[in-house]
């Protein structure tokens, strides 16, 4: 039995769809059991009518919009650090929430801690290309300021998920800049590429916004910022076409017949862009699997992100991230 | 009469579909004349069939994947140096290129020169939204490393560009981060929020990505390389949703039809990101406008450059912009 816990207060939507979720991940999953945290109308029902749930009931909930240190710091007991402590205390394996991401982030770095070695923790997450490949993607948002060396336990770290989740036997790594040449970049890009090249051969130089959705590389490692700017223009920019095209759909009956037939084709694409259907983002460097629900946290994104938490736990991703450290 | 220096040998194309575009321009626009430059056989025969144009003739060409500094230092009879020269000798009022970006910079910057207290010239594109909004988002890559300072400039800058092509009577300015609270960024964001503050009531604070899109405000500013980073993510994004509909055609009958008929409408979206129906990119901060093929070099995308330049000669974007610094 795998168990992880389940944050039930997480999200833009109401606590039903997460436990949705839950019951959808649970018949998926017959060596799953969830640990389900939150307030207690709404994890001891669900608990009593689900097999393999168990409650952990919390009082407070962290909102989307609170400064993350110091909602961690006074909800101490909220779903998030509550969820994060039953994995301190080995009562579940992983911990997911679609909640928000910077406190999930300082609780678990906090309660869950980091593994020996790793200086930052860090948030990836495997985008999709047109092929089966999938490039994982960090930092995502976790450290905004990132020195060189830094950058090299992220390769280390994405490389890890890279073998153990998306099943790339020797990964390689390129650093994101505004150019493949190696003379492009920041200054602490220039410093980070000179770095990444005397870390082993599995980096192959710098890559381009473009080289993610492909299969020029496994990993693509940048500092926090740039990649959550990155990750919020890949969302926007389908915000945007998405919005455009039901512009084009009231104004032309072609283009409205043709969108209304073509919808489902470019959900599709949003869902799998959005990461809800590959459990979203993990954060990489603790002693436990910690995911975040990104995107929209529908009944699937809920159900994905739990099973993504379990087969983290099975393929003992932290072990072998331990072991590359 | 308006004064455009064209280079007939930039861009991915070849140089007919240039021609094409400059004839185009030049029917739309009966008060442009036309500094063609380029090869003899390209830009002779051309001039001698089309009023309003005249040939310069030049001997080397620099290519898209040449280092900038190095081609715009050895090739001195290319189009792209003799073009920024014949603006710098008044033989014409302004310089447009679909030729590298790096060149096209250097060689501005060098022959044509930076206006009187700009420390460093940017680039900047005007990004469209769901609405007739534009929102002026730079610097899009000239200046990889940026001190706060530089881009309070960028931040007058693209208010003067706001004001004199998109407009906008008092343009409001962001600086693009990871969140719009104050206390998101890195420690350079950090900084140059506190110098925008104190610059003027137009800045009204952090934006994010999706903002880009918006009407949330008229200005975006960013250093070079994450403003690269994100105009190339946009691109991407778009060829990627490009190449998986295609993919969802190939596979679903519904969604082939659906798509044929919606193609135009996704087309449209296409070239309005790519800037190729607005006149591509624009360097500010020189003695004289500067614009920048960006996206795919089409006949439109010539042509739309060629007007967007000769618009900003028109509108007097430098001598606004000289005002505001």
């Amino acid at each position: 039995m795998v168990r992880v816990c389940v944050d039930a207060m997480g999200g833009d939507e109401k606590p039903s769809v997460v436990l949705e979720g839950i019951a959808q991940a649970l018949s998926q999953d017959p060596d799953l059991q969830v640990l389900v945290c939150g307030a207690r109308d709404v994890v001891v029902p669900f608990c009593d009518t689900h097999t393999r749930a168990c409650a952990l009931v919390t009082t407070q909930t962290i909102d989307m919009h609170e400064h993350p240190a110091e909602a961690v710091r006074t909800k101490r007991d909220s779903s998030i650090v509550q969820g994060c402590r039953a994995v301190k205390e080995h009562r579940a394996d992983g911990f997911f929430s679609a909640g928000s991401t910077g406190a999930i982030f300082t609780a678990a770095t906090l309660e869950i801690g980091r593994l020996k070695g790793v200086k930052r923790p860090a948030i990836a997450y495997a985008v999709p290309s047109t092929s089966q490949h999938r490039t994982v993607f960090l930092d995502l948002g976790a450290n905004a300021d990132v020195r060189p060396n830094a950058l090299v336990q992220f390769a280390a770290m994405g490389r890890a998920y890279s073998r153990s989740m998306c099943h790339v036997k020797q990964p390689t790594v390129c650093l994101l800049s505004n150019g493949r040449e190696s003379t492009k970049g920041s200054q602490n890009i220039l410093e980070a590429h000179a770095a990444l090249k005397v870390a082993g051969n599995w980096f192959i130089g710098n890559c381009e916004p473009t080289d993610i959705f492909s299969d020029y590389c496994d990993v693509v490692v940048c500092d926090g910022f740039c990649g959550n700017i990155t990750l919020k223009t890949i969302e926007s920019t389908m915000k945007f076409v998405a919005q455009r095209l039901k512009q084009a759909a009231r104004t032309s009956l072609g283009a409205g017949i043709g969108l209304t037939l073509a919808a489902p084709a470019f959900r599709a694409i949003k869902h799998d862009l959005s990461g809800e259907e590959h459990g979203g983002a993990v954060l990489l460097g603790l002693n436990a699997p910690v995911f975040i629900g990104h995107g929209s946290t529908s009944q699937l994104a809920i159900c994905q992100g739990t099973l993504a938490c379990a087969d983290a736990i099975r393929s003992n991703l932290v072990s072998k991230l331990a072991e590359d450290l």
